[in-house]
């Protein structure tokens, strides 16, 4: 049973013309906002400090769509055995642990294997030396390509009637030509519809943060 | 009707292992080998006498899987308005007009903006500085995105049940998750068959050139 307050909120995510049919799925009509995430990292407490200095506190630049989180002023380099990547952005706030995330192009670069993992699972991951202002710090099983996903609140995971854990596909439109599978659906209070690929995913399918994507059967 | 011939060549490149059912349909059980395309440049004649020299010919340095085709020993860099691309492999034999063939990636890193087109289909595209061991040359809408696509020969389409232009869909592989759509056949009595891919896409499904790919519905 769907209630009139929830009927009220489909109402006013439909698209302005009416393409939505008894055929096709509610869900399917629902545009979820594209985050392309490039390299960044989160870091630690202590991380912050030995990079930037004692007691360094990181300085906002810019909010991200996700709420509470931005992207900070402050930038690493990031060393592998066989390059480096100059100007990796860390994000904010400070996290209980550090996790870099790259894409595979970047692991190529680097000449490093991240795996692909969702956010957090970090057994096993690849290593890589990140370098700031200050010093410098050895990360041991820190780095992952993450895992593509969507962020959302429970409210749009119950409008596009799905839950947390479930895999789902998108699909990134006809003129992409490109289906998504095994997309991890993230559910959360504090989380801000967003599908978050990397910049590997975005180039193939075409498609940039801002567009929109739909679930597809 | 099927010829006893073609049954036969079904037969050989069936999986070993009896996993075709009537349920499934021929043609998603037949492997096609991915070919993961690197940026590369095909080059007039003009074009390499102009970049490597006066009577200069390309010398080969390793046969691809289509036939006739080969890696040569050159490399020009390539330069754009916002950057340099060093070492970009010149593929043989010389063409009657010259193409450069990128990634999305390397769009950005150039600073130009080349659309994704089918090779051959130069109209209104991108423009970039090639720069050889001798001189220089500047293309003037030379310049693309490989349109993601199929390289057969009749046997192979007869085989798959496709015919040239036809857009079909590509299973990456149920651990990549990754449908590729829009993909083009191309059929040629010279042609191997391979699943030609860029880089971008290469990494976006986590797939590489050797590994197989299935069509799917």
């Amino acid at each position: 049973m769907i209630s009139e307050a929830l009927m009220n909120q489909i109402q006013q995510r439909l698209p302005a013309s009416p393409v939505w049919s008894a055929q096709q799925s509610l869900s399917s009509t629902i545009g979820i906002p594209i985050g392309v995430s490039n390299r960044h990292v989160h870091l630690s407490q202590t991380d912050i400090e030995a990079l930037f200095g004692k007691g360094y506190q990181l300085k906002p630049l810019k909010e991200l769509r996700q709420p509470g989180q931005f992207a900070a002023h402050e930038c690493v380099n990031v060393v592998g055995p066989k390059g480096l990547i100059s100007k990796v952005r860390v994000l904010g706030p400070a996290r209980p642990e550090t996790q870099l995330e790259i894409s595979k192009a970047d692991c190529y670069a680097l000449g490093i294997k991240a795996p692909v993992r969702e956010s957090g699972d970090l057994y096993q991951s690849a290593d890589a030396l990140l370098v700031g202002t200050f010093g410098h710090v050895s990360l041991q099983s820190k780095v992952i390509c993450a895992q593509r996903h969507i962020h959302m609140s429970p409210f749009d995971a119950e409008l596009l009637g799905v839950v947390h854990g479930q895999k789902v596909r998108v699909n990134a439109g006809e003129q992409c030509g490109l289906v998504f599978e095994q997309v991890v659906v993230r559910v959360d209070e504090r989380y801000a519809l967003e599908f978050h690929i990397d910049t590997d995913e975005a180039n193939a399918a075409g498609i940039r943060s801002g567009e929109s994507v739909y679930l597809t059967d």
